[in-house]
């Protein structure tokens, strides 16, 4: 979906989880703290949240495949692939779907074993990572580095969530992975607005150096604004709750 | 050995090992939750799997060696290294045998400390990677890109199991370095269906982008079918023991 | 600022950090051992450091927006980026401030998590290397060179410092952290000495290979001399605390 | 030193000092594990060993600048470095020294923090590495193959000493560390058996690409060697001790 509404769904998508995970771990953390008995609740959210994200999966994997031009569960027609790039964006949404299913699981079902969900996760992340970086060959300069960046918020991720599964419950950890995500959100909408503008503003120039600088630096600022996000949540959820 | 049969025979191995353990972990680790008092008989089935493992890598070895176009044991002739192909399937057969007889001893002499095991199989898996990135230079693109895929589970497979030195019995990594053995095996298969087309059908044009982009996306389709393995069998497992 | 002073301002700037977190840390481990009372007031040391790295962060941003030909904050005019170097200059800044202001809450507020300071300073030192990496592009060998030496420095300070999240207070990741911070002071008025000659020295010829193995040799006498000085300051305040 | 005897010589030190390893750290293990009373001549051990490593360092540097083509000391003479290679092995035989230093202190003085010694021996490693990278630039395939070996060695045994930092005394580690240095010994001899064939045989063609197969799966079979050495060490001191 090469456009601005491509970028600015999962962009979306990826900022409400961010959103609501800067909220929903200090909550826990603080219940934790103060031994409250809430553990109930806690696991109820969390089965509800993972549902939520299951959904919104299926939901993502039949919009890529029953769109107009979408492949319609085609994958090979007449000796060519069909739609490639919808089948990829649907084997991403599959995986998060996944993860979904097992984070929910996890709750439920007493015989699955802690940190199987963050592998998962982690595991959906890396394909994520995987698909990206195969995807972005043969593209103009800027197109490239502005998507790349994408790479270090999915690898990092994929490291730290795999570290989840040793160090489970660490704050830190959590809040880090939350805002490694709004992080994606906030930079798929920078894409967007960058590569597809909107408002009939100019095309940027793919091939100024300038530009390259500027994105580079523009990257740490969005991470600037995720981890002030995070840590404006965590307060409010510290005072209010 | 450039051929269908040659992916097909390590497919077949990787993925009876991975399937085998999907079973295994499981068990082990219900029977340790539940305290019960297998242990001894889970301690005879690791020395016999190992012996398998063993046996099964000697019996590579010598097809290997002997087969009628191999090098029968001769590996300078004539001012020309013979059959290098062979000596270096050889090569991984013989560690994957050393990784196996660690294993055995681990359990048979009370002297091996705990952990020897794990790292000779993560440098095991690291030799397999090792060869096989300085195996697949100059080739043409799709086959080049099918065989590297082969390197993110093995490097992964690596650094897990040198994790399970210091986090021995986790669960978790357990189930990850099965679904990547599954992975690896069932990815065999298609590196043969895909370079050596068995059934007459035609051959892949190994220059099409489009094929590039099908092959990156159907890896993660095995990864996601390892996984649907493991939980199967971890599943069945846990109702029939 | 591509002259001497640009180099030798943050050299001196990483070289006083270094030298005292040299003694602050062995001071804390000390008085750890010892269960000595003095934990308030090493609390009291630490939000006065944030507190003064925090204020610098300030200044530095300040110079680099309102030198003469610094931007004044304006980031885009008639067209074209304006000063994009300065505007990265104060990126940099700006993390290494608001690392100093969550180290400063880390120990005032209560509810912020151990850790969170540690997250923080790698992700300003990851920023760091970040643009440096990008900022380093199509510049004469030794130039290149001599740069990508911080990269080492930077991303294995990042990675140490992240392990600090996990295992806090280990007196070796701290010693470690220090002489990678001695190092890049060092290493920036090093860079100011090969590149900008200030005392009307003969320029370095940027091609030889010779110059080039010098100043790779040359980068790790520098950690060496970090090194001493780390071990210098740790048996002084043994001796004297 | 690009003759036979340069690469003999380090060759032999590393395999001592490997063979040496897989006997102490095995008698250490079974000491520990009977909890016997010996720690303390476990201790004295350990002092020696670091002198004398530290004394042979500082004979590697003697030599290297005193022998007739040496630089005596040397560094810039009429506008060119002088003999940049000798001062090259003179910085990594001062690395090994000052590792050999501190774990001397370690011992001996009470206050060095444990680690210290595992973290400057990582250093000490990683600066080997790191100058054996920009070494080997602009040589013909097989000699920078056959070098590129052992940065494997080197990177994968600093990382693996770094753990020890947290994880100290884990006996797999220690192994593990002890077969990378037997591992680097072999390979030197194997280097310049290859590259300056001391008996007259005839030299190998550089640029053969049989020869850059049988090489790589060569450096394997030294790694299987040095476990061999290893395992076979161990079971003596277990038995014999």
């Amino acid at each position: 979906m090469a456009n601005f509404k491509g970028h600015a769904l999962p962009g979306s998508f990826f900022l409400i989880v961010g959103l609501w995970w800067s909220v929903k771990y200090p909550w826990k953390y603080f219940h934790q703290k103060r031994k409250s008995s809430r553990q109930h609740q806690y696991e109820r959210l969390e089965i509800i949240e993972a549902a939520i994200r299951t959904l919104f999966s299926v939901i993502g994997i039949l919009a890529e495949q029953f769109v107009p031009d979408g492949p319609h569960l085609h994958l090979y027609h007449e000796n060519h692939w069909v739609k490639l790039m919808n089948w990829q964006h649907s084997t991403m949404y599959l995986f998060f779907g996944v993860s979904g299913l097992v984070d929910m699981l996890t709750y439920l079902v007493t015989h699955v074993p802690l940190g199987v969900d963050r592998l998962v996760m982690a595991m959906a992340v890396f394909v994520e990572g995987f698909l990206f970086y195969y995807h972005v060959h043969n593209r103009p300069p800027l197109d490239q580095h502005i998507h790349s960046f994408l790479l270090f918020a999915l690898f990092g991720g994929c490291v730290s969530i795999f570290l989840e599964v040793i160090f489970r419950d660490n704050i830190v950890l959590e809040l880090f992975r939350t805002s490694l995500v709004i992080l994606q959100g906030t930079w798929f909408w920078q894409i967007g607005f960058v590569l597809f503008p909107p408002f009939g503003t100019p095309e940027w120039d793919q091939n100024d150096e300038a530009n390259l600088m500027f994105i580079t630096m523009c990257f740490s600022w969005h991470y600037l604004a995720a981890l002030c996000i995070v840590a404006v949540n965590y307060s409010l959820v510290h005072c209010l709750f």
